[in-house]
């Protein structure tokens, strides 16, 4: 039995991924559609289908890690850890094509299952690195109590996320920010202690 | 000659704009179309298409206005303004129905139209707040420099945007981060002066 020459098994997964990146590179989030990464990638729609219920699904499953970090080394104290993981989410954010977080964020927004899943790998991910980050500074002695992860992950992400999706202003200036965001982020942590 | 019992004048404009607030909250951004919005005014689709080139520009003018800060009367101190900001600030994020705000921020992405009306409508009323803040604190000599006002949004903003539409967190829990956000950014600019 033939299978037409098509991509099998983990190839299919890497192939549908392959081109919805090149297509969302190509022609921007909201252009991208399942027949056209079917094409590209040189399979059926069933294929897609059979893998993803909705094109937001596909997107989503081949772009999230893109958004991940790669994960925050020690870097000796609390100041250089949020240094280092501040870095790290304004590589994240600025490395997807135009249009795609936004995209994918009004999706997310649209529908509560990949709403869930956004949440299970994105978020958590992303949380993982921040209380790492803190859970680190304890066992250092800097920090008496174990801060609030999700306010301390509210403060390093927002601002650079609404840097360059809400107020739209220079990504050239992205590392001034960033150095920003983490000084004022370390000095809240010590000075929150009893 | 008749005009079929059909608003006029600015009343059309009152009429769209209210039309698509009922529909949004009732509907979700992404069902919401011109002829449903056409209908439920009681205007015809040409009345609102003389008005706006698309859906998004439609939704944007009725919308854009609830996302507005409604001023920041001088508090006394910059720790008590910046309060107030993000107390705002909270207030104009939250308001919207779900679904909105990630939605007009996908569409702004799409369209550089858009995008330039989002700058100076949005984002530059929102500015003008932080800097006459910035600005205060100044005059009243606790600052001896006036910070930078984009850097100070983004850390005003970002975390409160983060919380709700990207993190996905309890808004309930909104005032302690608003608490945290004003604390931390009034710490940074009185940290970081001369």
């Amino acid at each position: 039995m033939t299978r037409g020459g098509r991509p099998r098994d983990g190839r299919v997964d890497a192939a549908i991924a392959t081109a919805a990146r090149e297509l969302l590179a190509e022609l921007g989030y909201a252009q991208v559609t399942v027949d056209a990464v079917a094409a590209r990638a040189g399979v059926g729609k069933a294929a897609i289908y059979r893998r993803h219920s909705t094109k937001q699904e596909m997107i989503f499953a081949a772009l999230v890690h893109d958004l991940e970090l790669s994960g925050t080394p020690d870097a000796g104290s609390l100041r250089a850890d949020l240094a280092a993981l501040t870095r790290e989410i304004v590589a994240s954010l600025s490395g997807p094509p135009a249009g795609l977080v936004p995209g994918l964020l009004a999706d997310v927004h649209a529908d509560p299952a990949l709403a869930a899943r956004f949440v299970s790998t994105f978020v958590g991910a992303e949380r993982a690195c921040v209380s790492e980050v803190l859970d680190r500074a304890v066992a250092r002695g800097e920090l008496a109590h174990r801060p609030d992860a999700a306010v301390t992950h509210a403060l390093l992400l927002g601002p650079i996320f609404a840097w360059l999706f809400l107020l739209l202003e220079d990504p050239a200036r992205l590392p001034t920010l960033a150095t920003a965001v983490a000084v004022a982020t370390a000095n809240a942590l010590l000075a929150d202690q009893p």
